[in-house]
């Protein structure tokens, strides 16, 4: 039977007290979402949220935009007030922080300020996210050096940027928190620069659509390096010197952003969000991820999938058994005036993982040409040569566009295994100022199956 | 086999020359869509439109943006020009009035300024359109009286309208064109006033979205009067007078725009777009149309579902067997500054079709309220009550709220016959200037299963 709504099944407690305790480490997307939604589908459950900081249910995505100054209040990015949170009945631990699990005892260990403390569980979530990267480099203890991951670095970089000598930045990776920082920082008007390893920016797109998002970045004044990499960050005087195997760039403040962690040390968990250890879930940052198009679990941490995730984990830990349906790695990024998005598969990956990718890019208007306003989408899309199955696609284009939500067209025809050309068969709103009788998801399923070649 | 290229399939012709001679009547979005894709498919076709006025191919969507003068020149409507259409090899024949086709003999004839002409044909598509209703009000003859359907309509409107002393324009009929062209007169800052029979706004959504699109329009500086029948229009002196059955309008100039057509007169097709007569196919507002949620065959002519229409026809009557899929009413449409959208089945059809609907509200930002520019968008989600399937939405918000491309997801999720909580597997695209972790959709979704009555 299907669940499809909050009283549509019972919960089966079977501890001596009657209700479910449910423990939770870790208050960012996937905690938060874990222990929601366990409220939601059982009222009586004792749900605890340990976490390390002081900041519960904070929107990370949006520390770029609080570094900006386009969001003026750090409050401004919790997604719910602590009161909200406790409102639902879930008891916040704040500086607690989890070292150890006694899985056998059913209880978990924190410090704390005033020392340690121990939780039972009849169920547990872990949602502790995962730790950045420190890339091999010379001179990260600088001050000056800063590597952005969790709300506390982010202010510790904001007090940073109201120093009055702070007018010049260096961000070392140019992944989409990479240059939506330089984005952030151009607002303030400080000297940026970009420095990226490998040859072009942005490589979770083309090298075709990272070079839009390159010219978007020059345009907007930002200074890119790529296939530079970053060997050794020096004090200088008044300043931070960062040395590239290409040139050496003054630089009052580095920032470390934009690594991408390998699939190493996330752990391994089912499509219930089971751990293997009874009574043990898990969910966010800090999992593996089932992905729709390829065989094997992939690491691909991002909000989205930590908020379905922990929803998943917490909904079984209080009984249920909701399946996690698994990622297509969609993606939407802000770099100036630029929108990028990406879901599915590229022709890297898809070739190695047993496809056969063609990719066809198209450019064409969002809406009618002739009412105003109109720009450009650059769109790539890639499908199987052997049975037209869609793959994949990438859409770059101006902020009216509607670029995000087109991509969740996409998105949503992936999830159900739609051939390229069956694109043609959804019936797509328009009128003029939004779309064309085609949408141009369309226009590049027409454009890509006009590409086929003669058999 | 599926069709995924242009040469994937060899067309058979049969005819004594060795190429199908295609005969399309109409030149509008069907009859062209149709001739495209048939030369597409098959390069030998020899190809004849034959359309009644000198405007193949021109946006009919868009006469409301030539009206407000948002779009200069007639010429840009065109979605393809005349050399585009020729360069393809297709024989365009303007002014040319089918009056007969005798199916028997394979021959059309038409009507033009220089006489009679007859047309052999292997393959005939009809594309013809439907004409307006002509409501019944007495003094529909008038001058200043207009009824905006074909290009030429709106040439001789514009007429009016650049005539000095066109100050005020009542619209009878607030459907979505009739809006559309109160915000274009707006734009041209007339007064306007927009008489609507039924009791809200846009029959087309409920009416708790139709008030706030009432809002939009009178706070827009649009006098709405609903429940209002017009009954008569009269010449008195230098204006017209628009007798309703509350009160007495004077107006310059009255619109007759937003009529719905019934079912009635509508030629009955197959999947393939075929009429059942021999080598006859047919397409766009002149045909029923199949919806996927309705067991039968419904009207719904909407330029969309007139390009499918043709494609599918065009490529079917050079030797194909492509099947329309089907639409799923899905619309959008501007007004003033509000977007409003729609797919699927609201409850009164819902029930009329042996479902059991639930429909459920949510207003929530269309982005992270936090990053500036957040606008809020009304969802109504409609389910099923017994086994949670999706049935449809509406969505109305500000124009940079993604809302056509919103309804989209949910229009391709409806072709999928998802359930309402399976909106919430999607893996849909998010950062903070475009979503939330979340998709105002997915949280729509979650509402609709939170509301769930208790079993």
């Amino acid at each position: 039977v299907r669940f499809i709504g909050k009283n549509l099944w019972s919960v089966s407690t079977g501890d001596r007290h009657g209700m479910t305790r449910l423990v939770i480490v870790g208050g960012s997307d996937a905690g938060i979402s874990a222990a929601l939604r366990a409220r939601e589908v059982d009222p009586a459950a004792q749900i605890d949220l340990l976490l390390t900081d002081r900041w519960p249910d904070y929107s990370i995505c949006g520390l770029p935009y609080l570094l900006s100054g386009e969001v003026r209040r750090t409050e401004d990015l919790a997604h719910r007030t602590r009161e909200d949170i406790e409102a639902a009945g879930i008891t916040l631990h704040l500086e607690h922080r989890v070292d150890t699990i006694d899985a056998r005892a059913h209880r978990v260990r924190a410090r704390t300020a005033i020392g340690e403390r121990e939780f039972s569980y009849d169920a547990l979530v872990i949602g502790t996210g995962a730790m950045p990267q420190r890339p091999p480099i010379d001179g990260l203890h600088h001050d000056g050096v800063h590597q952005l991951h969790a709300v506390g670095d982010a202010l510790e970089l904001a007090d940073r940027l109201t120093h009055p000598s702070a007018h010049r930045a260096v961000i070392v990776g140019a992944g989409y928190i990479g240059l939506e920082m330089a984005d952030a920082l151009r607002l303030r008007e400080l000297d940026v620069a970009v420095v990226e390893r490998l040859p072009e920016v942005m490589p979770t797109v083309d090298p075709q659509i990272g070079q839009l998002v390159r010219r978007t970045l020059e345009g907007g004044g930002v200074e890119v390096l790529t296939a530079t990499a970053v060997s050794r960050i020096a004090r200088d005087g008044n300043g931070l010197q960062v040395h590239t195997d290409l040139r050496t760039l003054d630089a009052e403040l580095g920032l470390q952003a934009g690594a991408r962690l390998g699939a190493a040390g996330a752990l391994a968990v089912d499509e219930q969000m089971r751990t293997g250890v009874p009574g043990v879930w898990a969910a966010g940052d800090c999992v593996h991820t089932h992905h729709r198009l390829l065989a094997e679990p992939t690491y691909l941490p991002l909000g989205t999938t930590a908020h379905k995730q922990g929803r998943t984990a917490g909904e079984n830990a209080v009984g249920g058994s909701r399946r996690f349906a698994g990622v297509l790695g969609t993606q939407v990024v802000k770099i100036l005036d630029l929108a990028v998005a990406a879901t599915g598969l590229r022709d890297d990956s898809a070739l190695r993982n047993g496809y056969r990718p063609r990719t066809e890019q198209l450019v064409v208007p969002d809406h009618k040409r002739y009412y105003p306003g109109a720009v450009d989408l650059t769109i790539r899309l890639t499908g199987d040569e052997r049975d037209g199955r869609l793959l994949g696609a990438q859409i770059a284009g101006g902020l009216s566009g509607q670029v995000a939500k087109r991509i969740d067209t996409i998105a949503t025809a992936l999830h159900h295994r739609l051939t390229v050309d069956e694109l043609n068969d959804l019936d797509l709103s328009y009128s003029p100022p939004f779309s064309a009788p085609w949408d141009p998801v369309q226009a590049a399923a027409q454009a890509w199956s006009a590409a086929a070649p003669a058999p």
